[in-house]
């Protein structure tokens, strides 16, 4: 790899500041001559035609170290794609994007955070949650209890930190304790909306707030396109629980169904406007109609082995990543700690304590005082 | 044909006393011998073994002419395949059924009726608006909407007559004047509910109550789902409009399905119990989510065609039966009248007002002070 850790991690942040927002050229060249290398050939502008537009406006500016700085001060850091946290596979479906179609289907090239869950742990299992600003009393009701319901289980809600649904989704993870992530189409150090300056700051204590854009950097319409995609990029699926005709919602759920995750929506009253985006999805195919979080998790969730069946196959056949390496360091009988899981697999105990109530969820493991056990070895036949 | 018109008339409504509703294997032997040898087999029990059992307990029975008789005193008729308002067109899919695996999918032998208009005339362009007894306000007033909707814009209203939607659906309809039928799972001479007998004399005074049922017969549980098959036989759809989870209203959206009719179901808010069994068969891909007329009316209408690509096609190709024969009457140039289109076609005026409208809801034809005019021959290009 080109350069020290510093120098590279002062290398993307740099590169970050320049193009602010998915810049395909870049990644490309990023991944051909590496990311030092990379910042050198933007800085004396030695660039293929491509990249000379995006990055000819901010290529002098170098404010890296003091980026750096302005996000420490804050509690929050830069996560590079050289990071543990990096959450690589969620990338994937980006990373196959045809981006001479999808112009901004780009891998985010670094993400700014605060807060103190890990990015890769968090969106683990995870839906966004998104709907309309100009949501109804129903809408923020049943935004809530999905949410909740979700949070509980151990499912991070993922939102845009808007007004209306999006609020409402983080809030309800907020209160029964669990996970929710914000994602930002403006720098984290800035609240936006500004009414949302509390709610933000709730969510980077026991959350994340992530975006692409530097510190300082203002929301501006495309960027909710792009930060959309961002959206549906960190979540196993795409809920929206209402929507107007016009609404923002849609977008996410196009961006879910390129990156193939899937995408539903919650039906309401056929007289009211909030809903009616939600309907012409369904109707039109879009998006699933789902009532509550089972139906979500049966859409959403990443194990969808119907049990029964599976009695003479290998139930560890559909896995893969870090739930196949999960499953495959328990025992046929007998227990395991999440910490022996770790030692066993190489994962970090945060990525095992994540995989395991998914697996659980597909009743492939169970949990009693002595730890996590196969299922199938305590079963009769 | 076997005996003049009014033995077979005899024939067939003994037949109908005797088998009291849908009989596979006697269609059948009718379709093989004709009606008043199948009558004389019944009789004398010359027969084959399957239907020996259901022609047993009343072949001894022949109350034929006291049944017309008192039809005819309640202002009633019985329609009899051989008659012109038989609905044969709408019969051909219980027709492919296989009444093997369907064993009440068979043709009705004959349909009792009461009402002024032609079964055949009222269910040439019709959908089945259905649901549940115990609906709620909300689903009474969509119900009532769309049904409204649809009866103003010449659909009759087909529906059972039950309490809650049923009720809503055919109030909307002679509320506009439009056309609706009732199908009983009785006799024609019963109110079933009996708190529904001043409705079922309106839909009586204007449109028409239907049963396969002879006079005198009561409702009972498996007369239902036989009811529930001609519900969906008769119209070019059906709609649920709230459906509780064990809805009788998903058995006649089964019919549907079997019949190739198009099911659509209207959703409601999430946490209604009368809009769950809705929820569930879109969620299931059993019925298309719908919200009002008009998308009742893209997945019913009988012509899809695609107005703005059929520029170089030739228009009616897409269509058949009556409607293909009364576009085909219209000539290239000029405007006729639907007695002229009779004339020109051969098929009777009421035949052809029912296509009329169906065609020019295609945009195939239009309508001004000379009458009915193809509307390619009008436009540039």
């Amino acid at each position: 790899m080109d350069g020290d850790a510093d120098e590279r991690r002062l290398a993307w942040v740099y590169l970050s500041r320049v193009v602010q927002g998915p810049c395909a050229p870049l990644s490309a060249l990023i991944a051909s001559v590496g990311v030092c290398e990379a910042a050198r050939a933007v800085r004396e502008h030695e660039l293929p035609q491509a990249l000379r537009g995006p990055t000819a406006a901010r290529r002098e500016i170098d404010s890296a170290a003091e980026d750096l700085e302005t996000m420490a001060r804050l509690g929050g850091r830069v996560i590079t794609p050289e990071d543990d946290e990096w959450p690589g596979w969620r990338m994937l479906g980006l990373d196959q994007l045809d981006t001479d179609r999808d112009r901004d289907g780009a891998v985010p090239l670094v993400l700014w955070a605060r807060g103190p869950l890990s990015l890769q742990a968090a969106s683990e299992r995870a839906v966004a949650v998104v709907g309309s600003r100009c949501s109804s009393g129903y809408g923020v009701q049943v935004a809530g209890e999905i949410a909740c319901d979700l949070a509980g289980r151990g499912w991070t809600i993922v939102s845009g930190a808007a007004f209306g649904i999006d609020a409402a989704a983080h809030r309800a993870a907020l209160a029964v304790g669990g996970s929710t992530v914000a994602v930002l189409a403006c720098g984290v150090d800035r609240p936006y909306p500004a009414q949302h300056d509390r709610l933000l700051t709730a969510i980077a204590d026991t959350g994340l707030v992530v975006s692409e854009y530097p510190p300082g950097v203002t929301a501006q319409k495309h960027r909710f396109l792009a930060r959309n995609r961002l959206i549906a990029t960190l979540g196993d699926g795409v809920l929206v629980v209402e929507a107007g005709m016009r609404s923002g919602a849609r977008n996410t759920v196009k961006w879910a169904r390129r990156l193939g995750r899937p995408a539903m929506a919650v039906p309401g009253p056929v007289g009211s406007v909030s809903s009616a985006g939600c309907h012409r999805m369904i109707r039109e195919g879009e998006a699933h109609l789902v009532t509550r979080a089972e139906d979500v998790i049966d859409e959403a969730g990443p194990l969808r082995l119907p049990v029964a069946e599976s009695a003479d196959a290998d139930p560890a056949a559909h896995l893969h990543g870090a739930e196949a390496e999960v499953y495959a360091a328990l025992p046929a009988i007998g227990s395991r700690l999440p910490r022996e899981l770790a030692q066993q697999s190489g994962l970090d105990v945060a990525t095992v304590r994540a995989v395991l109530p998914a697996l659980e969820l597909a009743a492939l493991v169970g949990c009693d005082s002595d730890g996590w056990f196969r299922t199938r070895g305590r079963r009769p036949g």
